[in-house]
């Protein structure tokens, strides 16, 4: 698998693409792949004639007291994932490369980052954007893959690609799961056993909601309350925030008479764990 | 000469010219072109087998009480200028076709638009910065051409292209001015004749400014002096800012010991008019 770490070096590659008539897909992430971004490098794989997976372990979208530090990283276990999945090249640039001396400049899609991980983590969307925007700029996809489980971060990428004009195809991929329901993060690999058993709270509490939808119920402040009993039952959960908004343009909804976001974020221990749905 | 005002038109255009390996030099103005802006047309077309020139009054870089309504306009005039200086095509959008419902995604560059003008005009930069990105990935253009008149731009507009890793050369063209001195200017039209016989005062406080820094005068305090001296001899003058910055990173310089930026801007009656020179 070709790993290259220097911006001038993709380049020339693209470039090389691109005078042949290759489509790229663009797969960013931040590493230490899961069966999530395997997920994303296939569809990108079934969609272009080239794949470009990105590495970056992004320091501005980390707000002083998150885990930047401590975010698991293992380029040779991506490496061999990437390959499987069908990507051609791994973009792994240093934080040197993607921001050189007095970088200063800053991407924010208003609005939609004011509510849930917005509200929760300042400045963490204004980092996504910014470096999304490079990457895009820096490897000229023809589509760019991101997961559903990250609903904000998706919402929020396709406002800024109209907003921008990026002549880029947006693709949202749906969560894929554990066996036992937890939703796959790099994230999950903090969990002791006993916090790994705990966190299918999540999950579990998410199937309720979905099933009171189901049979009607148009509060969203009893479907809140629905969730955060279930969540509540757990002792080492610690609900971060339970929301239902506009799918679209992230705002809260009262009435449940179009389609929903039901997202969750909760602490087990030092980590936390986000999940969601979207309800037509 | 050919105008379009959509967005997927232009990029038809864009597209066939880029297949058949024509490179794309950009002129972004807000029209009523001057020769200044001829002289930008000029130089792309010197450098780039097809010139786009963009005519957009750009409504989110002008503050509440400045002068968007009042801005001057003439397309057919411009088509004129557009077709002698050597242009293919003038994109010429709505501000509907620009900034769509909802739009919400804005480009901010720090440090840079603090002083000068950024200080007296908050946001207009923002508003810049976010439209220039727009025409960037509407027209994706191997060159873009800037005015030196406008030196605190055309320094954000660098650190912005650098820090988002626009695959784009960004080209500074000198000053035009009229006869007798004056840097042309679209506002230069707001001006009765008294106030454009007040006007020569930018051209003339700038020549004594340079003619101290020639004679090794290297205190700013005392250049800041001459010039605000000569401004204050024209009672139809009334200074703005005068500032004497580092070239590239636009922060205050008190001994001129590098390359520096000395920048004016002074109102004429209601009109703001602004002048630079470079001193290496």
């Amino acid at each position: 698998m070709k790993v290259v770490n220097s911006i001038k070096e993709l380049r020339s590659h693209i470039n090389t693409w691109k005078r042949r008539g290759h489509e790229i897909g663009l797969v960013p992430t931040m590493g230490y792949l899961h069966e999530g971004h395997k997920s994303l490098i296939n569809a990108a794989s079934d969609d272009n004639s080239k794949v470009v997976v990105s590495i970056f372990v992004n320091p501005i979208q980390f707000g002083a007291n998150e885990d930047l530090d401590s975010y698991p990283r293992d380029i040779e276990r991506d490496s061999k994932i990437c390959e499987a999945a069908g990507a051609d090249l791994i973009f792994n640039p240093s934080p040197e490369e993607m921001y050189g001396e007095n970088f200063s400049t800053y991407i924010d899609v208003e609005g939609l980052t004011e509510e849930l991980c917005g509200a929760k983590r300042p400045g963490h969307f204004r980092g996504v954007c910014t470096v999304v925007s490079k990457l895009f700029n820096i490897v000229n996809p023809t589509r760019a893959y991101f997961g559903e489980k990250d609903a904000q971060q998706l919402a929020v990428i396709k406002r800024m690609v109209a907003d921008l004009n990026f002549d880029i195809e947006i693709i949202g991929c749906p969560i894929v799961r554990e066996e036992d329901g937890l939703a796959k993060s790099s994230r999950n690999t903090y969990l002791s056993e006993e916090e790994r058993k705990a966190s299918l709270v999540l999950n579990r509490s998410l199937l309720k909601a979905k099933s009171a939808l189901k049979e009607g119920i148009k509060d969203s402040d009893k479907l809140v309350q629905i969730i955060s009993q279930e969540l509540n039952k757990e002792p080492l959960a610690k609900i971060d925030y339970i929301e239902i908004v506009d799918s679209t343009s992230l705002k809260p909804v009262k009435n449940i008479d179009r389609p929903v976001l039901v997202a969750i974020a909760i602490y087990i221990g030092k980590t936390r764990l986000i999940d969601n749905f979207i309800f037509q």
